[in-house]
């Protein structure tokens, strides 16, 4: 595959190829201009494929021949033949460890090579950076809003940007904590927990009892098998005396499914119950296969919810689950897990915590995936220095200004542990001491030098490839997953709140401000 | 690689699998239930890239071990066994040509075959058709609003979901109406017209005239190459005193990174305006480079802004490119084109005809590549019939209903050539004539019958897929794009507009109704 670029990386290319500049020394920068979503916070992510794609940097003898037909036909074979020799050897790239937090403004991915190097490299990085550090984002939200005990469940494959935007939501839903995914790939290729039983079509495509097959099931301590769906049919009516329905509304063909699905899966049997209508058909249905199976020691693990008012029914179907397990002194019976989905977003969360309800496990797809709220995180990568001077860009819009020259990052942290300030600083200074009074410019309000007095000064970055070669060990997907649990449990909660969070102050030491009112004054 | 699919179309072909009912023939629909962006059109994208997904359709002996690894250790080895033999040999696919309109609820992909593998199929044909649809009906917005003559080029690499998510942007863009990308993957795999000359990095990586390498250009018609760089600077105080501001404002890294990319490309110069200030120094420096060009008879193509109020800098800058035009005699400098960038939305283009503008070419990334207003379509995929019934869905949500049978999709069209109703009809069903009135039942009212009279009938679908083969010659990637602008040429004004739009109506025939309205009742 030929390197992801954009072809104006190729025509600047040429321009510093035969300006005899290409091989400058350059130092280049990878963030974000607002915190996603409207937070703080978001997960750095994408690391991991970044420096795959590193590695691989090459273009092919297909690749060239492309680019010679549609570069102007005045270019010269020799680039072309510069080109083929490229690869990443020269660039050394420092980062976040994956999955950590990070802020608005703050560099969290560095780059630093020969120009023409540097400046190939920005679309592959920023293609593979974004989306991963904003559905890890995205994903870490649901997780701040169902809380722990929840399990959440991805099945965005469908609605995702083809199969490979499918597997990265799925792989970086699970950094950002979602416990498993539907996507058998995902689980494949990742390692990642697959979770999966039953869909709407599997109960509508049975119509009634007959056509089970095969109908017998032994019990789970060996024995004689039994006529299962008579078994169940026994159950029915029983069922739809206590739970006060009609049994001639419950849908055979729902029956039939739930018996031939408890027959294959005797430990793995989930009723799905919205394919009627819960409260006449599915629950009662599902709550006599699963009474059919008690009676041969077997357990149901769950039911599932795909439409309706989720909340509210699983606390009828909690109520109805418990009135079971009583009166047919089945004591598992009121725990069993509940499932739901449909079109879940964080604004379902919040209802369901507000309206109170029953739910063990939510999947989430679209919101998750797709990310309505803020479908790009907007990373920039931004040159800041070349040939060892600092770079400016001064633009009409403030915000699309840069911070020039090649900078060290640090975290700050108060004494309760929570950090409290990012803080660029040139690579030259010495790093600040811990206890000792700091005298910055915070971003957003440059005009005044404020003093800070941090207890624990983290420096953020890693240098990760080096001499063409990934240095550093890189952490398996669950390591990445426990650290961005653990980073974002070190945040205090007002900067962690996903509504209205107190704003996480980034600041620049002295030196880097006056290098910027230098340059600034320089090019105005 | 593994077929796309989720966790529980294993479970559940497991169960088809042991019930005895995998190969019961069944048929399943694709549609959307709402018209995205609060339109009433999509178009249907994706179906090359799902006829390539069914020909490859295969579980490999490492999906298989994968499976087994998953499934309830319970799963028979002989189920595996089947599932290495699977492929899509047994499928058949009908749809409409890529490219064409569709309208909610109306199925524009149908699947027959054995029940289990159309049900697997589910995912993979969602995956590829949902997000390509989305994107292409996205970009034929843009088109509809941008008008047929201002070029659009999509320029979302950096934001999509990964390299595959963007190379499905760039595709389905094109197929929606734009008419290049900056993607040089998409480029070189699709035959799409790539575009791209420099960014803010090119030219912050320069900072005075003294580093411009080489420094001689020879007049187009040939003879001796000139001093490029002080041709340039002898031009500038000329534009300065003429356009009124100072020429020590100028930036001269700017100017540098302006002459140097000139001397490089002397055929395709093209400026970058706003890396400093658009007035006084990007806008100078580019006239004067131009205008040195035009010196030696080269001509400059064009101006790019990406920042700012982008309408109102337009018309500025048209406004100089004519004084300098007139003033130095050079007729073609007020005809330079002016592309812009940054964050582009519908409603950006709405404001720039609302403000007027001199905009050529408007690259749109972000949410062209996200579709931040809608970042899913929603396609399902139900089954509607097995072993020859029909299914039903009746769930809570009335929406989620599906209505049942295998059916024959029209298209039914006014005098005026206009299409003004989708119809659906069971396969059985003789086709509506044309000329005679029609009795049907509308979606949203189906309790009344309506009646319609068909000036031309169109049979919407054709097979795509039979004997595991493509069985109909699939157009070219410009074909189905023509046929996308066609087909969207034949709608009604009213149901075309992107805002409150006339709902287009979707009828059913009086049998399928009583069809629906007899299993409804049996099921309820």
């Amino acid at each position: 595959m030929a390197p992801l670029a954009d072809l104006y990386h190729l025509t600047m290319a040429y321009g510093q190829w035969r300006a005899g500049r290409h091989r400058s020394p350059a130092s280049a920068e990878l963030f974000f201009r607002r915190g996603p979503f409207r937070g703080t916070f978001a997960l750095g992510a994408g690391l991991a494929e970044g420096l795959r794609g590193l590695r691989a940097f090459r273009f092919s003898a297909a690749d060239i021949a492309y680019l010679r037909s549609v570069l102007p036909s005045t270019t010269e074979d020799a680039f072309f033949d510069y080109l083929a020799t490229l690869d990443a050897s020269e660039v050394t790239v420092s980062a976040v460890p994956e999955g950590s937090v990070v802020f608005a403004g703050v560099p969290f991915l560095q780059v630093k090579g020969p120009l023409l190097v540097v400046q190939l490299l920005e679309t592959m990085l920023l293609c593979l950076v974004n989306y991963a550090s904003l559905v890890a984002t995205n994903a870490s939200r649901f997780r701040l809003l169902a809380g722990p005990d929840v399990k959440l469940m991805e099945i965005g494959l469908r609605r995702a940007q083809g199969p490979d935007g499918a597997l990265s939501a799925s792989r970086y839903s699970y950094i950002g904590g979602f416990d498993c995914t539907s996507n058998i790939l995902a689980g494949k290729l990742y390692g990642i927990p697959v979770r999966g039983t039953i869909a709407h079509s599997f109960i509508m495509s049975f119509t009634s009892l007959e056509e089970v097959q095969p109908r017998e099931l032994p019990p789970l301590a060996g024995g004689e098998p039994v006529d299962f769906p008579a078994l169940a049919q026994s159950w029915l009516p029983r069922v739809c005396e206590l739970l006060q329905t009609p049994p001639e509304k419950t849908n055979r063909g729902e029956l039939a499914a739930f018996v031939s699905y408890a027959i294959t899966f005797p430990h793995d049997f989930q009723g799905l119950l919205d394919t009627y209508c819960v409260r006449r058909s599915g629950l009662p249905n599902f709550c006599a296969v699963a009474l059919a199976l008690h009676q041969l020691s077997y357990r149901a693990v769950g039911v599932r919810l795909d439409s309706g008012d989720l909340a509210q029914q699983s606390k009828e179907i909690r109520q109805a689950l418990r009135a079971c397990g009583a009166h047919f002194q089945v004591p598992w019976f009121e725990t069993i897990p509940i499932a739901v989905s449909n079109d879940i977003s964080e604004q379902s969360l919040e209802q369901f915590s507000q309206e109170g309800n029953e739910i063990d496990m939510i999947g989430v797809g679209t919101h998750l995936v797709t990310c309505p709220l803020q479908p790009s995180l907007g990373c920039v990568y931004k040159l800041v220095e070349v040939n060892g001077s600092p770079c400016l860009k001064l633009t009409q819009d403030e915000e699309k200004m840069t911070i020039p020259g090649t900078k060290t990052i640090y975290r700050l942290y108060d004494a309760a542990g929570h950090p409290f300030m990012d803080l660029m600083a040139l690579e030259e200074e010495p790093s600040p001491s811990v206890g000792q009074e700091l005298a910055i410019r915070v971003l957003g309000r440059l005009g005044e030098t404020s003093k800070v007095v941090p207890t624990t000064v983290e420096c953020l970055h890693r240098t990760y490839f080096r001499d063409g070669q990934v240095c550093e060990p890189l952490p398996s997907l669950l390591e990445v997953r426990n650290h961005a649990q653990a980073s974002l449990s070190l945040l205090s909660p007002a900067h962690r709140r996903l509504h209205d969070p107190q704003p996480y102050p980034v600041a620049m030491t002295e030196k880097l401000y006056h290098l910027l009112i230098e340059l600034r004054e320089a090019r105005q």
